[in-house]
């Protein structure tokens, strides 16, 4: 049985919580608390040296990182990731997306906001992370708002999932999501979805 | 004709000028200047609402944005994006590797060096960014220093092209690559591939 690495109040490692619920997929999974130095023991940095979750292992003992990399590798073959080549392409656009231009604003202020405490000299960063991340959110609503139900194609693929994770807690890094009315229908059409699961409260 | 909206000094879009050459692919090039805010025309955010290069705009107006899901979109079908699931899921590990421990510091502290004024309040950033950029180098150093030539299996993937793009010019960054001699042997050994091309110089 494969293994996941991961931090339950992560959204990077709620994705593959996600995705593997949806596929139905069995795992084994090891809590690792970052908060608590366990992503730099040597333990963990020989799994991944670069000291982030989640890690997937499979059970021959090959070791994947990267949430999204990972979301692709274990969608392949459902309707999770699209065939078609354009499809596809537009998938991981959204994945890359993700990860440079939403997760590091909205799940930042996020972590700032709840793991950090309330003197802590990054809570200066927030007022950055807020135009960044709203920047992002634009970008999603626009989108959204050209009669869509999810981010390509008719039906949700893993870009649904992986934007999903941080954007239906970002109030809790300080985003109001009032004003993209698109996003918040699209939040609803994904936790509509089969074998949806809740993240774990931080 | 396929044509690829970009800057060429920038990292990111130099990644689509190397494959598209070792692909002996034609293509139109369209110079956008975003330092003169021309990825924030109207015209411009009309292709892309981030706002950012590069883009790819199929013959037929389709467009595809993040230069790493268009390294990917490209190169399906060649050498550089293997069939196998698992080495197509470590391709796809290290460019997300690239856009979100790496890019970010190497590139971004290239940015502030080059392209913004010396008394600019950027430049505060630098320490931090020099000490992010080196633990991105220290993870790449571990993985080639194990006997590898390429960073996936025996031969180039994207992979490849995507972290030569800004590690190569990473001293512009003020990054000292000489304790990193796996890294330049690898250098080295993408250089000296088929149809390479230098970055135009910034």
């Amino acid at each position: 049985m494969m293994t996941v690495y991961g931090m339950k109040v992560s959204g990077n490692c709620y994705k593959l919580q996600l995705l593997l619920a949806r596929l139905q997929r069995r795992y084994r999974w090891v809590e690792v608390d970052s908060a608590r130095g366990e992503t730099r023991s040597a333990e963990f940095l020989a799994r991944n040296p670069n000291g982030k979750v989640p890690v997937l292992e499979l059970e021959d003992g090959r070791v994947l990182t990267e949430s999204n990399a990972i979301l692709c590798f274990l969608a392949e073959g459902s309707t999770l990731m699209p065939e078609d080549r354009w499809q596809r392409a537009l998938v991981l656009q959204w994945l890359f997306f993700e990860q440079y231009s939403h997760e590091p604003y909205i799940a930042v202020a996020r972590f700032i906001r709840l793991f950090l405490p309330a003197d802590h000299p990054r809570r200066g960063e927030l007022p950055r992370l807020l135009e960044r991340g709203h920047q992002a959110l634009a970008v999603m609503e626009q989108h959204l708002a050209e009669s869509r139900t999810f981010f390509v194609g008719d039906s949700p693929t893993i870009a649904d999932i992986a934007l999903f994770a941080y954007t239906h807690c970002a109030a809790e890094g300080g985003f109001d999501l009032s004003g993209y009315p698109a996003i918040l229908t699209w939040l609803a059409s994904v936790r509509a979805q089969p074998d949806f699961i809740a993240m774990a409260s931080a």
